[in-house]
């Protein structure tokens, strides 16, 4: 997508290089700086730190993680220490674990001498796929907008509420809530983007509001306990979130929050969509609600916020009293009975109607 | 209640001095201050800068600064000219209109000679009774609570979570929301309290935090998206909020966020409770949800963040790109159907009943 009206990806190798470099988002939206990611240390450092964070953007750096690793060392055992050193850097992300086995798999297939290019090619190749799939998530959920677009008579643009990033930054490009979004800016279907800040780390505020601008999408930030009084007052025609995992009964797990929503959205009669691609989908765990775990992050993301003071400088405060105890689980399950679809690469999946299950 | 161990209120007059005195608000919880209102002007910019804050605490502080303005000048124009000043500074908040409304009635009913003492006096039974019908409100409150406790067969205290803080600082003294949970710890009663940060003032992670502390009441600071989680996951037994106004038909308004408990509170089967003085119950507006007028507040509560840098600096943040959007409802309206009681000074009142005309 673009950024000043020149496009990039989050993630991409530079052809004269051959280096992998990044947008450093721990900066965003204040600085706009890009990363060089020069070896496996590099990688998973980027992966840890969070300057990439989002289920499918992880997998693809941990993919590249694996590339750089390969460059020098490319043994059996080395492509074992180099998944294990990249997997352990966010032990819970589903994704990371996934890339890793992937590249890992092929390589161990194939003798020595080729595991270097090959490495490369695979990780340029898990990335183009995962902008196809965003590109059509982006066409199916379209769909859905123009649907509503068409019935609306009141003048105003389609009003989408959207919680915590799964826009591009969250991906390789387009993303999954925001690609139908950004499908439907593409087709010149009139949208509004409702951004919750999406506290504790406040992705909302500070990447999908970044993010949204820059690709000359209306939106407007809002905390996030505005968004039920905004449904309401009749102002949001439908919800779009993203998913780090989803079970194989419908169950969507996102940030923290998003069952919230989903429960005022049931209220209001209005339609809640979860786009993600089936890869996210875990056939494995028939019950989210009971059985998806659930991490309870560091604490200091609640007792401090990141942000720039009046000079600029990247800075954080402490919102509470010394010693405050602290909870952070940092995901939620929202149950498939208030979820109206889910938006895939594969088309919309109804889990209610057992759709999940013929993919 | 108790500040490092010594019994404050949240407004006194000073009987040596007769001066006014506050806590100033604004600092804590990384200052503690006590300031002193010499005029009615100190009295109106403390409300309209926030030095005070909380629906019966304004009405109060009001109280006292028109006893201020009659100090010096108690002509029957000075009384209207205070009160209209006064009034000016947050017109939406009900109670500050009431208090002056009240006292400006009695001083006009009265010979100018005796003005003087008499708004004094006033004020002092107004702060009265406000310490007293929160008493009251704990007591009744607190006889849920202990219902609840006598219930439970896990060995956990009764875990109450609330929003924003409709504690003693937004009151008096012991406040409205936190007038049972008070009561109950008093009576041995072990309960835990989870503090929605609340955002975008943040009273709860700064205020409630803060004299739950102080009054040595155990409780968790969460953001305001984990609330849904906990309660899905059983983790709250009730939840107790305060209110800004309530209609006659039972619909509560409350800070921003309040309606998304609500709805969560409802959807796991765990009780939802409002606390608040029957003064706080709008007769003339029969249903809530619909004509409870919104106050949209300023831009930068949601924009920036305020806090202590690492050197203990109060600062503020600002944590989205330039010149975003934004939107900043600061109440919303839960409807009756949500809520199994409220709780006033006058018992328990159950909207869905009709007891709320009983009154």
């Amino acid at each position: 997508m673009l950024v000043d009206n020149k496009h990039y990806r989050s993630i991409w190798r530079d052809l004269n290089s051959n280096k992998v470099k990044i947008i450093d988002q721990k900066l965003l939206p204040h600085k706009f700086v890009i990363a060089e990611l020069n070896n496996v240390q590099e990688a998973r450092d980027a992966i840890k730190n969070m300057a990439v964070r989002g289920a499918p953007l992880i997998g693809i750096t941990a993919a590249y993680g694996m590339a750089l690793a390969m460059a020098n060392n490319n043994t059996d055992k080395d492509i074992i220490n180099a998944g294990n050193f990249l997997i352990s850097s966010r032990p819970t992300a589903v994704n990371l674990a996934w890339a890793v086995t992937k590249v890992s798999k092929s390589l161990l297939d194939t003798t020595q001498s080729k595991r270097t290019n090959l490495a490369m090619t695979l990780a340029d190749q898990m990335a183009e796929d995962d902008v196809e799939t965003n590109e059509k998530i982006g066409i199916y959920g379209c769909e859905i907008i123009k649907q509503i677009s068409e019935k609306k008579s009141d003048g105003n643009p389609v009003r989408i509420l959207t919680h915590c990033n799964a826009g591009w930054l969250a991906t390789v490009d387009i993303g999954t809530a925001t690609a139908p979004i950004y499908q439907a800016s593409k087709n010149n279907i009139a949208v509004s983007v409702w951004v919750d800040e999406t506290r504790p780390r406040n992705q909302g505020a500070a990447l999908t509001t970044w993010e949204l601008k820059h690709n000359s999408v209306e939106h407007t930030l809002i905390v996030d306990n505005a968004g039920g009084h905004l449904m309401q007052k009749g102002l949001v025609d439908i919800v779009i979130v993203g998913s780090d995992r989803t079970s194989a009964n419908g169950d969507v797990c996102n940030k923290i929050g998003t069952y919230l929503k989903a429960l005022a959205a049931k209220h209001n009669d209005i339609p809640f969509y979860a786009a993600l691609p089936t890869s996210t989908i875990d056939m494995n765990i028939t019950n989210g609600v009971q059985n998806i775990p659930i991490e309870d992050r560091e604490h200091r993301e609640v007792t401090h916020i990141n942000g720039v003071d009046q000079n600029g400088k990247l800075i954080s405060v402490k919102i509470c009293p010394p010693d405050t105890k602290i909870s952070n689980p940092s995901f939620d399950v929202t149950p498939a009975e208030l979820i109206t679809g889910i938006i895939t690469e594969k088309g919309i999946l109804h889990p209610n109607e057992g759709t999940l299950l013929k993919i």
